[in-house]
């Protein structure tokens, strides 16, 4: 089974390596971009029987700092080609 | 418009990280991982006139190294609360 797990700032927080993207971008010529934030991806194949529960777990322990992090689930289904 | 993109490394291009994160997941107790692999999500809100081939621009000359990497675009319904 693959997952994706996005790990993104929460609102508030500051982000400076979004920051320095949208200013690269804007340096580069490119207008209309609004706000750049950056996150996290982590693409993981795990056997059929891991449990939604032991994802979240390891999202709460390891993979997003719940202090100023959100994280979020989402399972690709195999025949998907992305 | 709030876009994502997708920058993960190519197959067989080396990931430390990665083999880091699974490394630990396992020295946490988790098992059944068989593979783990990082990558960057960079989330934008952009003008509605900004092109498809702008952000495939902006992916190609400064978010994703072309060499080692790839990169994947997706559009965010305004909608959609994820």
């Amino acid at each position: 089974m693959k997952i994706r797990i996005f790990v993104t700032l929460k609102n508030g927080v500051l982000d400076p390596q979004g920051k320095a993207i949208h200013h690269s971008l804007e340096g580069l010529g490119f207008s209309g971009i609004n706000d750049v934030r950056s996150g996290r991806l982590i693409e993981m194949d795990v056997d059929d029987n891991v449990s939604d529960n032991d994802i979240d777990a390891m999202c709460r322990k390891l993979l997003a700092n719940m202090v100023i992090e959100n994280y979020h689930i989402e399972k690709v289904s195999e025949g998907a080609d992305t």
